[in-house]
């Protein structure tokens, strides 16, 4: 086998016009109060590479332009739409005007695992928390339902960015079935 | 739906000494020429949630003890198994002697997506190359396979980490099935 060259990678890529007009897939990402920019710029390039449909920012969570952001999100801040909320109630408010189903990552009662979404939950929106406290009751309150992945080993959870990256990629795997019938 | 509280995760978690003894998933991540502590230090963290066989640094990638490792693994060094080698193609030597199948996480002409897994794959190591250059056609030659993430956006790849993340559990979730017939 052969690794690709970087102008044969190119080609499989949007380009950034393409990108900016192309079809979104209906995964949005809800950063509640995050801290770390790094995580913050990790995450933008992820929802770039799912090619999702809106990064909200809420809380205290830093916004671009911040160099550590860009830096860390390779330049996704550039094709990735994102908005800004002060309140994440607000946030959640409009979102359900816009129709978006939302869905809480924490560890909950609930139980449901995040490859249990259904072709009926998009669009959606899921909401990740503080890197240390995760969501809170009151925010817990207003979704839909919770998701959670489960967890094999000792520590409580995944770092968020990473957690991020699980969850983003298994929707979009299943919502590309449900819509396109694609199989992988 | 009520958020769990921090005692009844931690009855949902192994002890350390549990952690130690249980049954690990037959799923090794390889880490050739990392360059960051922070991704070593999340991908620690990752191999506990996902109760992986082992973690094998090679090259230039740091290894424990690094202040920076712990803070990202949150302690995970202490219950994820690693092994160092300063050469690479050593370590794939002696991991197919035990049996395992390696596999590259690449951009290759191969096209076989990280879902393509199956039953007899298993045990298997999983190699992720440096943030910059991937992992070099050398040792691409070594592997058994290649298999990749697909990308939807402009950005070629994603954060080494996260992409460590998406493998795992996926891995984790296939092994499951076949080895326990568990549908999640």
């Amino acid at each position: 086998m052969r690794k690709l060259l970087h102008n044969e990678i190119l080609k499989e890529r949007l380009t950034i016009e393409e990108a900016q007009t192309a079809q979104k897939h209906p995964i949005s990402i809800l950063l509640h109060n995050i801290r770390s920019m790094y995580n913050v710029g990790s995450i933008f390039r992820t929802c770039d590479a799912g090619r999702c449909e809106e990064l909200i920012l809420c809380g205290y969570t830093p916004c671009p332009p911040r160099n550590e952001i860009s830096k860390t999100s390779l330049g996704a801040v550039e094709t990735v739409r994102w908005r800004y909320f002060k309140d994440t109630t607000d946030a959640i408010y409009y979102l359900r005007m816009e129709n978006k189903k939302i869905f809480a990552l924490e560890i909950t009662d609930r139980k449901r695992y995040y490859t249990q979404i259904k072709s009926k939950d998009f669009p959606l929106v899921v909401i990740l928390g503080n890197e240390l406290v995760g969501i809170d009751q009151f925010i817990l309150e207003l979704c839909d339902d919770a998701i959670e992945i489960p967890m094999f080993g000792v520590k409580h959870s995944l770092n968020v960015s990473v957690a991020a990256g699980i969850v983003i990629f298994e929707l979009v795997r299943l919502y590309r079935r449900f819509s396109f019938g694609e199989i992988w």
